[in-house]
């Protein structure tokens, strides 16, 4: 696939043809931030595959319900810090071990 | 509500009883990342809350639907250049807007 490091003629990256320049000065962070959560998120499934491959190799069992009580609890008072709603953290977080678990299961199911 | 700067002593600031140094490093990495977009998201959604005032302001429509087709596209080519599943990224970014309208309609109705 191509991958040009100058904005592309189409949609994908260009500027939003907004002519409010509040409104564009947001939606600007907006990508910046989405950028980096793009990346962060690509990091961090790098890494849960290599748990998965780990896990497999050490007989470990895939799931650990522990673990999870523990991550979710951490998550919603680290949301509580930075008035994030702790709802939204933890069904943030279901929805990315969700991703994970597919991830695992499509690695050995094949 | 107590913010405390150093570990609790419940477990949502201890770190996980894993007796596999293996697992627990790669655990404290995947602790960092979260502890990383919790931050970002919280930044994200402090930034479509004035946009949602700004909008309502402005007597702008909330919803922009080719906004949301470019910021897709954005992210789908984002993730496939950070080796990244684009079909997830489309569904975390629709997983963030939704949960952004959801604030949208709590400022407006009450």
């Amino acid at each position: 696939m191509s991958q040009e490091t100058q904005p592309s003629p189409d949609h994908g990256g260009q500027p939003d043809p907004v002519p409010d320049p509040v409104l564009a000065s947001f939606r600007k962070s907006i990508d910046n931030i989405d950028a980096a959560l793009i990346h962060i998120l690509a990091e961090r499934f790098r890494i849960t595959q290599a748990v998965g491959e780990y896990k497999a190799r050490a007989t470990l069992p895939p799931a650990d319900p522990d673990r999870e009580a523990r991550q979710i609890a951490r998550l919603r008072k680290l949301s509580e810090e930075a008035d994030l709603d702790p709802e939204f953290s933890e069904k943030f977080l279901r929805f990315i071990i969700d991703e994970v678990i597919r991830h695992h299961e499509q690695a050995r199911g094949g």
